[in-house]
This record gives structure tokens, sequence and C-alpha cells, in this order.
């Protein structure tokens, strides 16, 4: 195994910050990489290895790409899974494997798989289109979810009645039972080449009130000894009946009846793990990599109690990216500042986060308001 | 101020393994790097937004290099300073300052420093070359330590008695009186453009019997709270006699009587502050990089206790390294893995290092005979 040797090389499919933050691990474990974004200007450009122009859904472009590489990861799962099947029938190894990318991919497929393997989940029922919603008026208020082509907050609307139909999707979709949750919860587990599996305690999210995006979240959760180890279990529960190898991302509700249910997942670093960068032992992005590579997993263990505030582009604001207020963030102790190198701003683009460490949840709370009101991305 | 817009661009002079971890801290404030080193394959090659290759001692590129950016700084202080001095007069920010490399340059030069400014440090003489050394025969056993060009434990010599004189420097150098120390401490501090100074916990330094190397450090260093707080008074003292920008490493002597001395400086990000990128609230690379930014300094305070071993080149292996015992390295709570990215292992050579976080100093200090035994790099 040429490992460690500088002429490993890792080839990634997504440029974006998932990548970026990836890459700084890469780093001290040697391992070269080679990225493919359809944006020349994507996060990872410019300090990756090598960084390829080209698009995720193409099959002779991803399969062309793959075939450099040693090894072959995602930090988007939406990429052209025939291209990595063909790779893996040809030797090149693929993780998380197409397989399991297949199942995650499509909404439609991953919440049957959770019901044919039962997993809690909402309750939900696939449809083809609009005019099945009438079949289905029983189910609502409900969350109509698209199949695929989703992303970050897109491809969901909320459907109370019918009255709300002109807003749905006309697209193959789910509908899923609207959920009177307590909290969201997201525990990230991962399951490296040998089968070992490593869980990160669950952190709560906070969702903002109207994007359907994290605003931020806290480390460990606000929730019982017991919740926690039941969200520990499913997580678990999750990744081995998916047989993944690499980082899952397990979303949860935990209902006001204490129930947990499997919002989604994602086969990949994520969001709700980049304060592990900072809080805990092992990083999802190193923890992902050892998994890949077949290394011993890292500690999970929290070195710090911890919240992560995304830094998402302003309404109203479309152009080349002003970072307002990001003095003022670092006087707050504990406070760290990632950008992803996004040029160009968007209302509602992930353009950074600021993790903050402090031994105090309360203490961790001011200090998210106060960056919340410090900090502004505008043009 | 363009700051944080990707078109700031720092200039490194050096772009070995302390550049690597400086860019990875830059990476998270979207400040694009450039590094002129002489070897095509140092470690920052390959990941620095620009590499330039060529002679960190020759004016003409030194200064070209530099007019190309917004600021420079250097992560190996054996520069050419004329060129930083002609950049600072031509109003290229250079941070740390010339003056400031000009005195830590040349150990003589530093060490005068110090006895000018009052500054405890160990008895020494000045002198021009070996005929010198029969007028100081009272001061031996002494260390004679060359004024330029020692590095990485070379440049050093224990002459015990005239016996010796064979294998003195016949260079400027100085003459220092052997202290019969209790342990070697590190302190690093912190200066920003603003003034306001930080400083870490010390950290005692275990050095390698035969080579004059750091075997290995841990944090925080076993003295007393009153030699502790002497120590950070001491790291501020020299901070602001040099006025320095930047990053300084600190390290000095402990003596049996208890008394604190200065051994030695450094202008830049140090081997005794890597544990500080898994150990502490803010890494010494990101400080280093708030600091010549003029932003404000983020807290020093640990995380959690830590040790660092440095993971040398094997004697009697010169060539294209392997990595041997990672895997059971990275089986050890706590343990982080950075390699270097160098190609070619030498005897002795700093390939990489790995970082430890523990509760318990005795059980941290188990973890590194451990890794000590585990690890070896062979060709």
């Amino acid at each position: 195994m040429s490992m460690f040797y500088q002429d490993f090389k890792l080839g990634v499919l997504g440029g974006g910050q998932l990548g970026r933050m990836l890459i700084q691990s890469c780093v001290n474990f040697n391992v070269h990489t080679s990225v493919l974004d359809p944006d020349s200007k994507a996060p990872c450009s410019g300090f990756s290895n090598e960084f390829q122009k080209g698009s995720l859904q193409d099959f002779e472009t991803v399969y062309n790409f793959g075939k450099q590489a040693d090894l072959v990861t995602i930090e988007i799962e939406n990429v052209n899974v025939d291209a990595l099947e063909r790779l893996q029938s040809e030797g090149v190894p693929v993780f998380p494997q197409p397989e399991v990318i297949r199942i995650i991919q499509d909404k439609r497929v991953q919440k049957q798989f959770y019901k044919d393997n039962n997993i809690p989940t909402a309750d939900f029922v696939l449809i083809n289109g609009k005019e099945e919603l009438t079949n289905h008026l029983d189910f609502l208020p409900a969350f109509q979810k698209l199949g695929t082509g989703g992303y970050d907050g897109g491809g969901v609307q909320r459907l109370r009645s019918e009255a709300d139909f002109d807003k749905a999707f006309d697209a193959p979709s789910l509908l899923e039972k609207l959920v009177d949750f307590d909290k969201e919860i997201s525990v990230i587990a991962c399951r490296n080449r040998q089968g070992d599996i490593a869980v990160y305690p669950a952190v709560e999210l906070v969702f903002h009130p109207e994007y359907n995006l994290v605003d931020y979240l806290f480390a460990p959760a606000n929730i019982s000894e017991k919740l926690e180890k039941e969200a520990a279990v499913i997580a678990k529960d999750v990744v081995e009946k998916l047989g993944i190898i690499g980082i899952l991302a397990v979303e949860m509700f935990v209902t006001k009846e204490g129930e947990i249910l499997v919002n989604e997942v994602a086969p990949r670093p994520h969001n709700s793990g980049h304060q592990t960068i900072n809080a805990n032992y092992t990083s999802q992005y190193e923890q992902h990599l050892r998994a890949i590579l077949g290394l011993p997993l890292g500690s999970t263990a929290m070195k710090r109690p911890s919240a992560m505030i995304n830094l998402l582009g302003e309404e109203g604001h479309t152009g080349v990216a002003k970072y307002e207020g990001i003095e003022e963030i670092l006087k707050i102790e504990g406070a760290n500042v990632f950008l992803y190198g996004k040029q160009v701003t968007k209302p509602h683009r992930k353009m950074g986060h600021i993790t903050i460490i402090d031994n105090d949840i309360e203490a961790l709370k001011k200090k998210v308001e106060l960056v919340k009101t410090a900090i502004k991305v505008i043009t």
C-alpha cells in the first residue's frame, strides 16, 4: 500500500467547502488530492494538488476522472453513480460505495429503505406527481419532498391543506406526515473498511425560521442520556444496514413523545459535523479519511462543548462577497472563523461558518446570538 | 482593507512544515498564499496558491517575490533581511519586522540583546574564532554556538575542557556557560499590529539524549504556578522589548535553583507550538496570522493537556520515506498524525509529528512511549 508516500491519489467528486476541509485533513496524511467540480473557482480550487473542471453528472467525465485515482470519494451525493459503479467493477475503490449513494441520492428510495429495514422514520407515501395528491388528503399536513434534485433546503414543500396544492411539485416525490417534533438532532457515524464503527455525540440543530437551513447547532444536544444512547444505536443501525464505508450523517427528529425518527442521511462529511474540527478528538473529515483509507477510526469524544453557526449570504445581496463583522467575532473567546473561499455571495448561500468552544452551554448560546448579530455577508 | 476577499496575497518566505500548517490556517481566512522556497518539492508545494522556487538568501529573489505580495511573513529566519528592509521601506508590510529578524538571526546579537535589555539569560562571551577560546578557559564547560548558520541542533558544540577544542568552530560565535538546568520549557507569545499580546501556557521540552533536538514535549509544563507566571512575564517582556509583530517562541531553562533563563527565541510559529492545533483554543498558526493581519488575538487557553512527539528520520536511512507503524499510532485514543510531505528522509530530519490529547499527564507520557516505539521513518 502506497499510502502516506505522497503518490497515493484521492479523487474527490465535488469541490465545495466539505471537500475543502477534507483536503486540510488529507494534507496531514500526505494524501495527494485530485478534485472534480463544475466550477473552476470552487472552494477546493487553488489548494488541491490537482483540480479538474467538469460535470459531476456526466458519465464519461466522472469515469475518466476516477480512472486516474487510487481511491474515489464524494463530498456531494449528486454525482453520476453509473460511472462510479463502472469504476468499482474495474477495481477502483469507491467509498462511500455507489450502491449506498444510489439509495441515499433518491429520497424516495432512501425512505423506502428505512421502512424495509425497520428504521424508525415518519410515515410517508410515494407519489409520482401532483395529480396523486388528492388520493392522500388524510396525510395532510405533510412535507412533499422531491425524490431527486433537492439540495440545501430546496426540493421540499410544506402542504397544509388542499389550498397549498398549487405550490406542490409535479414530479416523483414523497409525501411525509408532518412530525410534531420537539427538536432536531444529528448523529454522525463512521464505518471503516474493516467494519469498525465510531459514533459522535448527538448535536442539536436549530433551524432558521424561514430558510429551511440549519441556522446554528450546539453539542452536546440537550437530550436525556437515554435518548442520546437510543440515537447512537439508531445511527449505528443505519450505518450497518447500509453497509456504508465512510461518514454517514444521520439527521433525526425527537418527537414530543420522546420517540426518535430518522429524517434523512448524508453519506459524506456534513454541515452538522463542522464543529468536530475544533471540539472533538477526531474531526469528521479526518474520520472519513481514516475510514475510506482503511485506517483505525479515531476517538469521537468531545474536548469541549461547542456551537456552530452557518454564515449565510445576506438577503438582497448577490455579487462579490464582503464579510462584515469578522473582527468582532474574533474577539469572542473560543470563536474560530472558517470562510469557504466563495467569491460570489447569494441569499442564503453557505459562505462559511463559525465554531465556538465553551464549557457552558448557556454561555455558548449567548455567544451564538452575538455572532449572529455581528456578522453579515454582503456585496 | 481587502482581507477575507481572496485577493489578499500573503507572501511566505520558506515552504517547510511550519508554512504548511500556516497555509492550513490561511485557508480558513480566505487568504491567498504565495510561497518561496529553494526546494520545488518543499512541504508547501502543491497546496499553496502560488509556489516559487528560489533562494531565500538572494536579495533580488526575495525582493521581487515580496513585491508581488500584500504582506510578507517568514516561516524560517534564515532569509535575506536587506531585501525585507527594502520592501518595508517601499511600503510592503513585513511581519515579523526585518529589524527583529536581524536581531534573532545572529545568536551573538540575540544574546547581546538579552543582556542589554535585562532579560535573564546564561552568562556568555562573544568570540571571533577558535584562537580566542584559550582566553576563556574559566568559562568551561560551555556551549559554543555559531552566530549564524545553525539550524535544527546544528551549530552548537559542547566544550567540556581544552581537550574538546579540536571540535570547536572557527567562526564568530559565542561561548555560553553550561547551565545546570532542571528542565527546558517553551512559552509561545504573540503580539498583533495593535500591540495586544497573548501568551500560551508553558510547555515542557524533553530533548533527545543525543541529537540536540526536541524528542517530545508536553503541556502544561510540570512547573509551579509561580514559575509559570514568571515564564509568562519574561516571554511578554521579550516580545515587548523586541516590539515583534507575530509569534515569538521563547525557549527557556529552569535552573535547579528555580531561576528562569532565556535560551533562545524564534520569530515565527515553532516546533514547540504544534500541539496548539489540537489542544488550544487558537492554534499558533492562526494566532500568527491574526497578529500579522492586524486582527484580534485568540484565546490561548488549553482545551486539554497534550503531548507532541517529533517524527524524526531514522538513523541509517536516507531516501524515499516510508512510515512504519502509523496504523498503531492511530489506534491510540487522542492521537493525531501530521506528516510533512517530505519525499526524502534523512537521519534526524523532521518528517512529521504526532499530537496526543489526554486529561492525565501520566497517561500522556505512557502514550508518548507507545508512539516512540511504534513508529519509524525508514526507506
